[in-house]
């Protein structure tokens, strides 16, 4: 008589925890084995298609003292709690395709995480996760690999680089320190490997066309070995994560990495595809790009909205800081030809503004995915010999200089738009700086709810900039308007801001 | 234009052979290499898209005497040389995108490969050969080991099996234990995995919808673990492929297998995508498909022309027979919710003409990815259940009897289909076998060029079969004709065999 | 005199930092190198036989951020200096058979180590080490990993237990996680692994017969794919590392794991073989006592001298706790036929004085190696069943209750001497505790140099016990000096205790 | 008396093909688990000490056709099958201590071996096997590895080499070709690492301290990556092993390789050592000695008895041919001090019989292991240039010219030997080989059975040599004889041959 154990589960996988590991010869023949199910198969609501199960970490957090536990559970039960519930929940929604994040948290409202202390660990509690997450009752390793991902950062940055003396979090030093030490304990930094990461930017919600060609790029950077961190999401995040992994594939590569930096603001509407094989949730929005930057061996820029030309802002800024004069760091913009108009205006605004040194730092290649490749494989070489002479690490970029301009975040009042100095009459990263906080600024009196209502409230912001500057900015957004790169409240551009000489 | 090979490649990946291997730390600071270009990087031509190499064999024919390799030269210079050459081209153009073998061969008209011996080994010098199987002047890593099989295999059959007394080609035993040794020698008979092998069978033309469908099996496949095997190609070989590679990705499992098994006559249309990682050219159709059942550990079957109904046939034959009575091989058909049609008018036909006990071979699952998944792995865990129990290798089904007259090709010719009986007064298993037959007669009547020419010449071929048996037949076919599942050559469906009771 | 480094070395191993993993046919055909010599190989000095060099840090240490290695540089240069300097070159001078660590420091009195930042990590500078750590001016690398582990245990102590708030070092449960962080953080607590550590104790001045005795022991768990954990050193702590060595060679495991847990006072005059792979520096000696019993699924005590014997006392007295009674721990007492006596009077008194429950705790097996294993992979099954049954982790025992008794060191003052209580009539774990105290004394007073010192001037320590007790510790002290188990300053054995009822 | 398997086993490792496999977490909580004793844990028989069981083999022979196992069956049960029993019983007699071949067929006089075929493959039936090849009654691994090597090479050698057509087994090119063969059969032909195998020859009765020696090479050699090949057995075959296995060990080196080149007439004397991990049978002597050759990368022949100068002999006839004259091959010859005296009169002979420039061929080093495992480690990089440079594989010498005198027995006859010419007037390639075979007579009449007898009969052998040669011939002979290197049957020397000028 054959045994009764769950029939319809009897020899699978090591991941069903049942026959695993027994190869064929070593296996003796007569064997019953009756199991009481698993204590993490459980309910599996069919009416509201979610889950109810207890998980184990996986990837990280596996050993940890009974007080670390205590910890995780007390931190994850109180203040924190609604934090990591909500990215908790956009880790497991990964599967369906809405980027509204309300929708989500709408849909799953009685859904629910709590840590539970064992004495030989601690495992996850979910209740009414969603179903997508999970085969056969067992939820899928990339994702549970990001649920653990996202425990640890979170309870990271709390216990140990918020609450602790070291981190001196209103200096230079002290911000690139902690981005440092969140990124190793997520366990990105690897000593041994030579420079291959290549950190793609662009828009969540581009074409489908321009979403093809970023595949392509990734297939053409993936087919030369070359890895790719973004920052997770679906559009230019996603496309060349997608073409990488198929190249990989062709190269017979298997450690391949997918980087996804993320943050605790965005990750519900840029939830990471489970090809994302390491994932980092950064405290917030800058030193999510400062990682972004500390990380790359170079930088590929695709179309995307006003938030993309902001970051090339940030990092022109960056780069053009006398400090980082000789530090190599290849960057490229780079669309299909019908995006060429926009890299037009983005680059004849930076001209202007910043000036032809400022073009030096980046190539526009159009249409030409293998073109871009190859120039992210010369750069990286110089890059790499660069790094080799001045015994600098590979696996963060120390040397570059992030001001501290750069990593406290600006927050556009009437009051600091006012006071900006956007005058040409300064050396061009304070310029690039104070341009970055302006366009910051008037993309939160554009699109975001709380400049929206100042706006209303205060009337336009008053910009005290030089003419000829006021008028490129315009063409600028004018053109981003005509090629619907901006999601504008009403039915034409009204601008947010006047001109005060 | 492609870009010519980069003069000031200094440090890069291992597969360009330079300063590879050397990790951060390791390397020595002070270092100054100059490199000849290595001798396989050499001319591209940019008119015409081709590259002329050499290339080393990766994956299979490292370690080779002095006479094999002088073997190898004169096999594949003499006899085998076209044959090798059409295989090689078909696996080196799997970039494009066509499936006309006969402008493949055109567009490379010039395309040459040759077998060169070195005291280490083999080289194969490749002329004008098809740039898309290069990067940077390197050949595709995955694409280099499909070239090394179809050398590999044209010459182990050539040599090993063909010219060798052991194997006696007219008995069954000595046919299975060919196919035994082919496979064995090619390396895809693993004796320490457990059996989850998936053969996918279906047409290679099937529409978007189909193949969308086809993906979305694999994927379900691929998250519990199983592991691909078709017949390479494009449409219901590559969905399944494609979709379980994005699974095993999520699941973080990295020795997915995904296995392709060819002839020589289908190759070239039915070129290997790279991401099959292990090739096989078995030396014929009947080889090809004795293969496939001896390999599998469950089949699942698409949508498909008559090709695919001819298959089906095969396997329901093979099963039928009463030796395999007792041999458990899950067996789904499965489709989109638009080809529930097709599935019910094959299933009507299965059940009339073989009767009920045939059609408890399979499971018809329509539109339900998830089901088909599931329904396999409680097939391959009853599978495995049986091996054990038996004794049976799980690498290669030996207990399964597939008879001489399955293994041997049918020629239709007029006199052969004349002489077939379909009576229903004989074991099913023989009706199966004869029903094949005269269905492999009938697509060549309708598609294949020597039978179209032979119905021209003699007219109709004459079926001696009983009249309800061939009603259900011309319903079977004019369903495919209205469904566009068959490419025929005039306007309205005239069919090409008479009905003699 | 030693060789110099060979200028024509061309092609050589990966650890040469040279043209390694390069394979035959990847490797370009003409290639010529000229090398500078790499900077940490350099000055051998024929006429000390001493090296100085550079090394990189080995399996710790590679990713630090700047601070971490400004703070190590700091710490290391100044209070730690010394302590860091002492246990680096004994760990250095392993090759040497003596186990006279003032003479070690007096021939090498101007050795040297030095912490040095470098943008990319730190570096070690070693000035005068010696030779024998070396090959062709390159270490030995378990040598550097031991060296590696000295500076991250002895840093991580200083900065992270001690000068931190989250350790409350006078509280029991504050102690255990501090055993518990130092041996995280040296990676010896591994999530996945069954119970397989076997800690053996013994003499490390053992008798030859003796050690070979200890291989055989070693040889039969390391047939058994048992691991091992000692104290390090020569005598019962490497006899059954060697055996399982070369066991596990036999049986084809290449994840043999052999622990050392050393501590500052005795790492110079046990040094660890360089076999040893894991090596853990632990800050005194009841942390390292506490470190075995967290770690260990399994207890062999061999012959040895008093210091043995305190240890088994403090074993049987942690077990022996009420909390601890249905806590499974394998311990088994062994010895070849020789050292039968030895066994015989420890087991007498231990009783007679805590009674016949205590020695339920052990077995006894006089020179049966295979039994041995046999019983201790018996007695590991029982705890895998028990740990699983209460779902404790297996990588550290968290369950057993050591009290504080057991972890504050005792000073044998004459005061702390006379205020034991030895009275029958308490808990024998208690009165396990009062002995073991006892005889730490007794030992201080027969071979301490601050004992005896503190018996010439005082006389004799008063013990209150019960007469018959006395009368049995004098009989198994006597015979320690027959078998010259105990090495005495004097030539017949003076009691350095009277007993005052 | 031997435990009998354990009935309480119930958690353990893999290899006792329980719950294997299952990590902490995975496995879930209550699992009972009842086993029946698996069928190849079976008769343990305390009174012989022998165990009968059935085994699968392991590391080769996994995948098999039914019709290969039902080859190997018959092969093996009919005239091979003495040769299998003889050689079975060697490997798994290797853990008692005799070299007497003839002792150990008495003792396991009842030992028997059977290959059994299941569809899944073959297994061997093993009865009265000796105890020692078992634990717990499990075969060790490496012992059920070498014993598939020998059933491997057993039954190759038979059907494919012997009754195979290809191989012209008279010619100089088909005997290396069956050699190849044979060696890639056993999988030791690695194609993708650097040369670093180091054959070592000598004495299998040497002095202890001339094994301490030959360890203290093996660990010097090991000390710098180097791989170890000897012929098996005791004294110079197994001390370079044990010393690199050490120092293997203390590198971290996991991948070390211990390749053991044996025949069958002398593996029951010098049984393989289960720490060797890769074991090859050849056929006979002389494919041995032409594997070695083939093989390596390096030559260190340690002191052993006339076979050894034999080997010399043979070693520097085929170096002298004036086709090898410009191939590297490091050779060195080396010893103790104590050994001194041999080496000098072993040159001493060689100098004056072949001249100055044999004497080029190689290097005498007396007591210094760094030394020479440094000019090893030269010589191979030297040889690595020149296979480079030509071309030539790295895993097999095809480029050495090993003339067919050298690969066919000499069968010393009287009439052989009176027709040897050992004038000098010839080349010395030539003289080499004639002084070789001469040698090699001179062996057989003074020790082996078949000589000693011939000799009885026809008197002392005639010998046609110049005066001279013989002299130093005599001198040679004798300072064996005093340094105890020949075991002569009767007391003092007596001369087996006489000059005939």
């Amino acid at each position: 008589m054959k045994p009764s154990f769950p029939p319809q589960l009897l020899l699978c996988h090591p991941d069903y925890g049942t026959l695993s590991g027994l190869s064929e010869r070593d296996a003796p023949k007569e064997r019953y084995v009756c199991l009481k199910i698993p204590d993490d198969l459980q309910r599996t609501d069919p009416m509201t298609e979610t889950v109810s199960t207890i998980v184990a970490p996986e990837g990280s957090l596996e050993v940890l003292s009974q007080h670390e536990v205590e910890r995780l559970r007390d931190t994850s039960g109180s203040g924190l709690h609604d934090l990591l519930r909500r990215c908790a929940l956009a880790v497991l929604n990964c599967g369906t395709p809405t980027d509204d994040s309300r929708q989500v948290l709408e849909t799953y409202h009685d859904f629910e995480i709590e840590v539970i202390q064992e004495d030989r660990g601690l495992r996850l509690k979910l209740d009414n996760a969603p179903a997508g997450a999970f085969v056969d009752g067992r939820m899928i390793r990339g994702i549970r690999e990001h649920l653990s991902a996202v425990l640890r950062d979170i309870v990271y940055v709390a216990n140990e680089i918020q609450n602790n003396d070291r981190f001196n979090l209103t200096s230079s030093e002290g911000i690139t320190n902690a981005v440092f030490h969140i990124l190793r304990n997520a366990g990105v930094l690897k000593a041994g490997s030579s420079p291959n990461i290549v950190v793609c930017w662009g828009g969540h919600s581009i074409s489908r066309h321009e979403y093809d060609y970023s595949k392509s790029v990734g297939y053409q950077l993936g087919l030369r070995h070359k890895d790719i961190c973004t920052g997770c999401g679906p559009g230019a995040m996603k496309g060349p994560m997608k073409g990488a992994h198929v190249a990989h594939a062709k190269q017979r590569e298997k450690e391949g990495r997918y980087l996804g930096i993320s943050e605790p603001g965005i990750i519900a509407a840029e939830a990471p595809n489970p090809i994302v094989n390491e994932l980092v949730i950064m405290p917030d929005i800058e030193k999510r790009l400062e990682a972004f930057l500390r990380l790359a061996h170079g930088i590929i820029i695709f179309p995307g909205g006003v938030g993309t030309t902001e970051e090339i802002l940030y990092l022109l800024g960056v780069l053009l800081h006398p400090d980082n004069a000789d530090i190599p760091l290849p960057m490229v913009l780079t669309g299909p030809a019908s995006s060429a108009d926009y890299f037009r205006q983005v680059d004849a605004f930076i001209r202007y503004t910043l000036g032809e040194k400022a073009t030096e730092r980046y190539k526009i290649i159009i249409d030409d995915p293998e073109a871009v490749a190859l120039d992210m494989c010369h750069g990286m070489d110089r890059l790499t010999l660069f790094r080799r002479d001045n015994d600098d690490a590979f696996y963060f970029n120390w040397r570059l200089n992030v001001p501290l301009e750069f990593q406290h975040p600006f927050l556009p009042t009437h009051e600091a738009m006012a006071a900006l100095n956007l005058s040409t009459d300064q050396p061009v990263h304070e310029l690039a700086a104070n341009l970055r906080r302006a366009f910051s600024g008037i993309v939160a009196g554009n699109v975001k709810e709380h400049g929206i209502q100042a706006i209303e409230k205060h009337g336009p912001y008053k910009l005290h900039a030089p003419n000829a500057l006021m008028i490129h900015l315009d063409e600028l957004l004018k053109a981003f308007v005509e090629q619907q790169r901006m999601k504008l409240p009403g039915s034409h551009y009204e601008p947010c801001y006047e001109l005060v000489s």
